[in-house]
């Protein structure tokens, strides 16, 4: 989750919503991206979905099912769609998200009879720092 | 929705699930595409996100809020939460999909509060040719 944290200054700093993602393989890191919608002039572009193409890309397949995903906040619905799709194992994230996320909230979609591949879950990892570095982004957007 | 049912019999051609997607703007092609996870090693590879990316890319922009998004198939919960996140207007798709649609199965993603953007949705069009394609290849793929 360092890693993913360190992804997600990146991004702040890129003036982009404060998100990171790694995904690794036999305890490895195989791909690290950060948020970069607006960067990248694409509105797919999460840090997850960065992450997931990178490693599909790498590893040359397009099931992940040996590898994990930690990401800094709660995925949202497209994201969580994605990490269904690529067959995660694991699933490790930070701050929960109330407002877009799609697994504790919303759609709550791996507790949805469509969704064919629910990875296992772990919230709350390095929760305190990816709030804060997210309260801090918006915070210095207001003023 | 044409040109959307002829980049789905490309993708069967291919060896892919049938679906193709078109990206319109002031009755205009922006961009279409075919489903190609396998063949691009991309579990994100839908034929909704690979429309979206490129309109956004030739657009050079993230919002495509003056767009409209045709599909053979009922999009899924990643595709929903990606043609929110890039805010199209209009929704148009053919066969829907009880088994892995997220617009009037499953999360029915746009009715959620946690979905910062709904576009208008018609379905239903090119259905009957959109789901023959479907049934054909999954035909094929079992015998």
């Amino acid at each position: 989750m360092r890693a993913a944290l360190d992804a997600a200054y990146c991004a702040a700093q890129a003036g982009e919503v404060p998100v990171g993602a790694v995904v690794t393989l036999g305890g490895k890191v195989v791909a690290t991206a950060a948020n970069a919608p607006r960067t990248l002039h694409d509105p797919t572009a999460h840090a997850e979905m960065l992450a997931i193409r990178e490693a599909a890309r790498i590893l040359g397949r397009d099931r992940l099912e040996d590898c994990d995903l930690w990401v800094t906040l709660e995925p949202c619905a497209m994201c969580a769609g994605a990490i269904a799709h690529a067959r995660i194992a694991r699933l490790y994230y930070g701050a929960s998200d109330p407002k877009g996320g799609a697994v504790e909230h919303g759609p709550r979609f791996f507790a949805q009879p469509t969704c064919h591949h629910r990875p296992e879950v772990y919230s709350g990892i390095g929760e305190g720092e990816s709030g804060a570095l997210l309260r801090d982004f918006f915070r210095e957007r207001r003023t």
